[in-house]
């Protein structure tokens, strides 16, 4: 069906004050990338043998599946082609970033594609830690698509504490073989994407047990299906481990190990090895492993969360521009609700930390690179600092995009709860990036230990490192007035951060001096130190807005519209965190009105160019997958035209009523 | 399979210092009322057509439809049979309590039974707004079931705001009919439960036109389907509105009118009517049509809120116990998780909440009574607070329940993402509550709006209702000495609750005597509006509370964890919004410490008695639906059992493999 655009729409986009095009070119890193993007989804989404006749939705769990695989066997295949003619597309970034589940591959496969696994953990894994002979040997195959690995660490009773994990891998001499068993059903794998039917191999972390000795966890590549059957392999146990709340076509699956054998060669021995006579050899850094986990964390607030929040921002956005509800003054008809200021506030920080959380990830990504570079030599230094911001910024964003994303779909009414508004989908995705990559509060907890090492640091007269030397300075700060310009509120956040640091660091020690141990002391103030982490974390993300908007090369107009959504995310942290801003920074009692009035300036400003900001996130109707989000605006024609694709509505009267209704309705006569 | 009960929650009841059997009986409201409950469940929870082969999440959205329409008619055939020897159960509460998605409903049909509202809205409709005539006609058959309806008022394009609904209802007096019509697709009806291909009558709700004037919304009964085809009546368009976050099989549907003729009898007229001629007449009290929608609220809060509420955290409570992680101190073992400080603070609060809410429904529900006792002699007085307090009631509680549910799904980790945990499902069951039956900003808002006149009326030295009777005296509180015990905690809710009133309405008038218009003034207003609303509503809750404890009759062991479980909430709200309390009450920067230690006492006190306290809430494991929160701690073995039911996991190799797969794998060598 062809429609034309929805007049309310026309008139937000003819209000817009700036070139749209700019800021999709500055998303998106330049003019030829932007171009580059465009063209790639073109490829892929106009191949017809990815539409759906019927909405996943409406299928079986099991049908589900077999599309996910049907579909995913025609778009690496078709990545293929591509390739052949864009040399870019030849790295796991590419791959990583339009098939999997974010742009182009939500298009496609909305629930996630069994493959995923594959790509983002089992070709690195082996490049990782796989020695050079392994590299050779299995990536090619791997990249090739001759073979499917999955990732399988978590086990059923075993999940973010890494050395409780229980499977076991010991060696035997004599064969030169490893014999994998599952002990217990807590120590059954669990959760690893395309496990239950999908994959052939998995890289199976295990307990190493040589000589007698435990040596911890290490990898190991086991062969799970037979090539030609696709049987599981014998002594393997195998199958999905049941529905989600969403990713539902991820095939994640369930793993268990009757003495299972693999040979010694593959134990991923680039780091640790174990010889032929069963000497265990040590790994030269046994901290490289970080590495991996930093950069999956980086990539998680980089391109997951920031799309997840810009996709239900354009939702929540356009469908508030074309629905009219209520009154604001009487007999004045209905208003579009996004003259609500009540609205305005549900939606538009969604649209600024869309943008905060980028920024802030891509500072991080920058400090990564160096980072890495300098491990290479050998010198580790900066490595926990890295792990620190990268722990809280994972846990804080995806707690804040979670809640981002439902605040949207409920801005929208009863339509929000239908699948096809695509919030239900996007809630399940961006809820179980809480969960996944290690759990928020233990991951809080990791970044709250280095924060109080670090201001033991700075009481001690050591260096700080870039992202803590606030600690040195935040005390005097205190004493300035408040006004509402960036400078202030980012230094406030500042205060905040030192000061919670500083309480934990005290109350603690105090604890400790009055003869209570270390650890009883930490278990103590656990919730505490979460807030310090997060507030730490928050600190840091309005810092890299703030810095952004003072080097970016943009027009006047569009560096206006991101000070705005600069300022509203400080407004809006800093009334949701009142008591600590009151109590720990500069802010005094009587100067919150002041903040309360920015922000409903904020919201106003916003308000003039909503419309043609989200625009410029420039994410096609197929990868929004929405009917409140059309860039046209015909809502109300797509929801009625989504209704009648359910399966349900072909028949005028379905089957259950001759078989059970009738018959009821009649016995009550 | 039999399971013996784990040995750690066997440990946890053990330590429990009160009788968990009183804790039930004083939910259930008695005794007598505790045994009636279990044999009501035990009636239908043993009866083997209810079983599912194959749990619904497996199934396609057809056949679950169809599975609960059979189901639904084994379900209201047997609650004849129990209404032989039960008296009681012939009331509609009783069902809506027992059979419609909380207790027995909710472990029959998981995701709702399409016949909800023709027992929720089509009966009560008819019984509240019909002439006696009308119902003795209708009532009759509708509770024996001869026919089933539903209620349609929500458009595709108007929701809450009533009078913006577009279906028009024409008089004519020639042929004494109306002539219903739908002139525009926004006006098509959209969400009516059961409406899409289960029910064959419908109320719905039109603008009535009659001698060429407008009369605005009345309600009319439609026959929608023909009784023995089950055909759509002519002129009427009609199916489901397609898949949903939640609540798949209540078949919600859409319906259009293309000139469908009633007779004019079917104007349901206890209030207005029509008369032959067409001559309109108007109802002695508009009014009278809150009362049915106050009801609805409070029941919502009473019963479904504190219900998901209870479930939600007796599941995360006894996963917590059997679930070992991670370290408290280095070689001690892996603790249970419910031993760390912040995963009692994700969990305890629902429980406390539960409580919380119940108890404030229930003080509501008095006041409910009274008033309509009140109604019934013409005095009107009371409703509108009575309307303001259900409102903001059910605005917060249905947003914290969305919440509390959230968190503790989110503290099972990934498990909690599992179906089979059902958290999804309670989840996208609590998360409806705060969409239907008003959105709850605008109810807010509404809320708002009487706080605003109360504070009018209270300088202008009227007496004020019982509700806001604190807006009195709330200044005079301030200068009393922090102290962490109940009376002054509530008291603080008091004072923050009317500051924040009086500052709206201070604010508001100063920019009408500045010369903006009363609307103006008003929307540029509305974020803090709702959240003196929300205020008002907490301090009514932590009232409520306090006041109950003061007035059970309970030993004295089972009244000091209630205690604890309400200092739980007021120290959990207060530093939830510290910013409030720091500006507006006696609590000063310097007390906050207080505050946070209470907190961390009472979580240590209710981490002794949390397993005795949730399995307090009697809920079965049918009801429960959840592998994580079932009675004998079994959790590992459910979680494996529950997977192999998985349609996916009855063979070992899926035909994806040879359709799709293999090639592709092969393509690729």
């Amino acid at each position: 069906m062809k429609f034309t655009v929805n007049a309310d729409l026309l008139k937000e986009r003819e209000k817009c004050t700036f070139d749209v095009e700019e800021l999709t070119n500055f998303l998106d890193g330049g003019v030829k990338q932007t171009l580059h993007r465009r063209k790639l989804e073109n490829f892929f989404i106009s191949d017809p043998r990815f539409k759906d006749e019927v909405p996943m939705e409406y299928l079986s769990h099991k049908e589900r599946y077999e599309h996910a695989v049907r579909k995913s066997c025609i778009l690496f295949k078709k990545v293929k082609e591509w390739q052949q003619f864009d040399e870019s597309a030849s790295n796991f970034m590419d791959i990583y970033k339009s098939f999997l589940g974010i742009s182009v591959g939500s298009a496609i496969i909305k629930d996630g594609t069994p493959f995923s696994v594959h790509y983002i953990m089992f070709i690195p894994a082996i490049m990782g830690q796989g020695t050079l002979e392994q590299q050779e040997y299995w990536v090619g195959r791997a990249f090739s698509n001759q073979i499917i690995g999955t990732y399988a660490q978590t086990e059923l009773g075993h999940g973010t504490f890494i050395r409780g994990l229980e499977t076991t891998c010991t060696y035997d001499p004599d064969t030169e073989q490893f014999i994998l068993n599952s002990p217990t059903l807590t120590s059954y794998k669990w959760w690893a994407g395309g496990l239950g039917h999908t994959c052939n191999y998995a890289i199976v972390m295990a307990q190493l047990y040589t000589k007698g000795e435990c040596f911890g966890i290490h990898p190991f590549i086991v062969q799970i299906r037979d090539e030609e059957t696709w049987n599981p392999m014998p002594g393997i146990k195998i199958g999905e481990i049941g529905s989600k709340l969403g990713m539902n076509s991820i095939n994640n699956g369930y793993l268990a190990f009757d003495k299972v054998r693999i040979p010694r060669t593959n134990m991923l021995m680039k780091n640790a090895q174990v010889l032929k006579d069963g000497t265990y050899k040590k790994s030269v850094n046994d901290k490289l492993i970080y590495g991996t986990m930093i950069f999956v964390r980086v990539v998680i607030v980089r391109d997951i969360i920031s799309s997840y929040l810009s996709k239900a921002a354009i939702i929540a956005t356009r469908y508030s521009c074309v629905r009219r509800q209520s009154e604001l003054k009487p007999g004045a008809g209905e208003p579009q609700i996004l003259d609500y200021q009540t609205q305005q506030y549900k939606i538009f920080p969604a649209i600024a930390l869309s943008l905060a959380y980028k920024f802030a990830a891509m500072r991080l990504w920058d400090i990564y690179n160096k980072v890495t570079s300098q491990l290479k030599l050998g010198n580790l230094e900066q490595l926990p600092e890295l792990h620190a911001m990268s722990c809280c910024l994972k846990a804080v964003s995806t707690a804040d995009a979670a809640v981002a994303v439902t605040i949207c779909r409920l801005a929208c009414g009863g339509h929000g709860y239908m699948n096809c508004s695509n919030f239900p989908n996007l809630y399940a995705m961006t809820s179980a990036t809480e969960t996944y990559e290690g759990e928020n509060t233990v991951l809080l907890l990791q970044t709250a230990r280095y924060l109080f090492k670090s201001y033991h640091d700075a009481k001690s007269g050591l260096e700080l490192t870039e992202t803590v030397s606030y600690l040195n300075n935040f005390k005097s700060l205190r004493h300035k007035t408040w006004t509402t310009n960036l400078e202030c509120m980012n230094s406030a956040f500042s205060q905040v951060a030192g000061s919670k640091i500083e309480n934990c660091y005290f109350t603690i020690n105090q604890l400790i001096n009055s003869g209570i141990s270390q650890e009883d002391a930490w278990n103590e103030y656990t919730i505490i130190l979460t807030k310090a982490a997060e507030a730490h974390c928050r600190q840091f993300v309005i810092n890299c807005f703030v810095i952004t908007l003072k080097t970016v090369k943009l027009s006047a107009e569009l560096l206006k519209v991101l000070t705005e959504l600069c300022k509203l995310i400080c407004c809006h942290w800093i009334l949701n965190q009142l008591g600590d801003f009151l109590q720990y920074s500069n802010l005094k009692s009587n100067d919150v009105s002041s903040v309360q009035s920015l922000l409903d300036e904020c919201l106003k400003c916003i308000r003039t160019n909503a419309v043609g900001f989200v625009d410029g996130f420039d994410i096609r109707d197929e990868i929004l997958g929405s009917a409140l989000g059309v860039y046209d605006g015909n809502v109300y024609e797509r929801l009625i035209e989504d209704a009648n694709k359910s399966p349900l509505n072909q028949d005028p009267v379905n089957i259950s009523f001759h078989k059970y209704l009738k018959p009821f309705l009649k016995s009550n006569l």
